[in-house]
């Protein structure tokens, strides 16, 4: 089985000022064509580790992947060293010049020095247009061993992985079969997930392998089978998952690369239904989660960011004796919210939140990380009291996915 | 100089499934203290490569910090890995298991036999309490070799980093001296910034390194420097940022942790100023980004997402013969959106956002990745028009935080 290995160039990654997105990327993007990823490594800009980190990556793997360091700036190095690495000349490549300029025309840029310096490469690479940025990718083939360096920067690196590096290596190795099935849940931990399910993980044959893959407010269950039969595999996985629906059903939104919010956009569109939000707590993320995808326009109506009290009067219509009387942080102010919110949007359905989301605030009765959450249509209303801790950004990400979580069983399970 | 590695553990990781942002903010708080981190190693659920790559890491390092695989499943296998490699044997920790029972009793979560196994524990290491969840932190110290093992999740990591593993590596090690500084730029690329500060750039003494980090809308500058004397390094390098800001002072934002809503928290809350968001295109993400940070109830009165040209009109009262005459993106449409959030939310100062936020959408004058944005008090209104490309996730990035920059430089430097 060919295997693959990442490595990651940039003091900025080593100092820490810059978070390494890429390498999950591209280890999902491998796995999906059945390329292993066996090690991601993190170096600096320095030429000898750039070296002995390939050939102890290539002793592992025959394809290694690596991204940054190509800018057109003095700490970037990446391609000298791959010329030294692989005793290679020089070339001028005149489109990769001529795809410079014209980027630099359309945004009005002065051209330098610096920038038409990206199209001399390494004589011995097989150079990859990157239409998203100035810096080319290279792949070299040696000894049946496959390099390719790409930009850092996430966009450009998406680029070329998915017009240049996957096609390439595909028609090289031809399929791998790994079968990965991952479901994704909402509501509890993952030690109580694990309990819930331990009888079953328990009995999983030999050949399957079972992934818990937990962040705020969220824990996904990915299930990996490795085979000979593409057919036999994918339909030993789909019993499993099967299983696993069974078991912990109601706690599943969706399965892959779905989201709260991607399967919230598919309820609403296919039942053509629109959606507003009165957010105090959340503070916009719930807007900004659904809006950040796609079409939201066809079925958001839109959202009140009730911060202040005064708001949750004006803007929406909260009664203010109602907040005098039980306090902001309530399930009748949100009660309020959900009504004022479904009037004023005009939506079908309504999402509210009102809660301390700490560090500090909150009061004997309602201390930091308590949370209210509630939705709304105009026959029935459900809300939520949350217990949460005193993480501000965990807070709030678990109440927005929490409430998205709800909304999707108030409409997919209207009876429970 | 003591240096540390840092090794991320976990079959999740290298199937792409969980971005590693453990890695960055260990190697940000090492270098803090003076300790650089040399590499940083991704691996598997693997005993035998686990202990391969710890070796390995000795070579290079003197502190190696372990993130990942103690959760109370299956496949976490570091705790016994570490009892391999230590050729340890076990112990029973009792206030570890007090813990754990008194977590899973303030949650009301039932507890089980896994998740009591949490206070068994190699002998040979001194136990880390974790307040923040149930799997304790291990400290190994074996002939002048530092081995730290932590929880994989986010913030158990970083309480054992601040408050158990910083304090003793420095007390160990005493500290070494490196000085940072990071200007923080928003408006322009990072190859327009390395044309305007280039003469100065090559003129830095060896001694002095300058990383670009770019990411989407911002680009941070970091100068280091190393030496032996810390109020003389100091001194050159405030003397050298002193130059930065003679330069691009006019794009610098803030310096080191801070972030444009840190900026913006700070200005309007030291001069008593009041804010308001009525955002299309970026759907909340402004409101969200300034209800992120503690205190934003001082002077944030509210948002209005108002994503349908409904509600625009309805909610902050744009006039509907504007949106039809220029279109929902347009100058006039975005100068009654602030208009109308000023006067709605009775605030100080009004941000608004319209635009094509893309993939698709946008029309012949006003193509996708045009965006308006403005800024508005009751003397004066700034709008200005971005071209961006195609990328939604980046245009709506950008926007904010463009618009944040327009905001803070229409405050502190009225007469630009």
């Amino acid at each position: 089985m060919k295997q693959a290995e990442l490595i990651s160039i940039g003091d900025e990654l080593l100092i820490g000022q810059v978070v390494n997105t890429n390498a999950a990327w591209m280890a999902e993007r491998l796995n999906l064509i059945g390329i292993p990823v066996v090690q991601a490594t993190t170096i600096g800009d320095d030429a000898a580790t750039i070296k002995k980190t390939i050939q102890e990556s290539f002793e592992r793997a025959d394809i290694v992947l690596i991204t940054g360091g190509l800018g057109p700036t003095k700490d970037d190095i990446t391609k000298k060293t791959l010329a030294e690495f692989y005793q290679s000349g020089w070339k001028h490549d005149i489109e990769v010049e001529n795809h410079v300029r014209a980027m630099f025309e359309k945004r009005g840029y002065t051209l330098s020095d610096v920038n038409l310096a990206q199209a001399d490469l390494p004589e011995k690479c097989t150079v990859l247009m990157n239409k998203m940025g100035t810096a080319p990718g290279m792949w070299f083939e040696e000894n049946e061993k496959i390099l390719v360096s790409m930009p850092g920067i996430p966009y450009e690196m998406k680029y070329l992985m998915e017009v240049e590096v996957i096609p390439r290596i595909q028609s090289k190795f031809g399929n791998q079969i790994i079968v990965h099935r991952t479901v994704l849940t909402q509501g509890v931990g993952e030690s109580v997930i694990a309990a819930q399910i331990e009888d079953w993980e328990n009995a999983l044959p030999r050949y399957m392998k079972l992934a818990y893959l937990p962040s705020p407010g969220c824990v996904r269950l990915r299930l990996s089978a490795f085979g000979n039969n593409q057919e036999t595999i994918k339909n030993q996985v789909d019993a499993q998952v099967a299983l696993l629906y069974d078991m912990i059903g109601d706690l599943i939104f969706g399965e892959g690369i779905e989201t709260l919010p991607s399967v919230i956009h598919q309820i609403f569109k296919s039942k053509n239904l629109t959606l507003s939000t009165a957010e105090s707590c959340t503070g916009g993320l719930l807007a900004q989660k659904i809006t950040a995808l796609e079409g939201a326009s066809i079925f958001f109506k839109g959202a009140a960011i009730v911060y202040s009290n005064e708001m949750k009067v004006k803007l929406i219509g909260v009664n203010s004796e109602t907040i005098e009387k039980f306090g902001a942080v309530s399930q009748e102010t949100v009660q309020e919210m959900l009504t004022g919110a479904l009037k004023t949007f005009e939506s079908d359905y309504a999402i509210a939140t009102s809660g301390f989301a700490g560090p500090v605030g909150g009061n004997e009765l309602n201390p930091v990380g308590t949370i209210y959450i509630g939705i709304a249509n105009d026959q029935k209303t459900i809300i939520k009291k949350l217990q949460l801790g005193n993480n501000r950004e965990r807070n709030i990400e678990i109440a927005s996915l929490s409430a998205l979580q709800l909304l999707r069983k108030f409409i997919q399970q209207p009876n429970n």
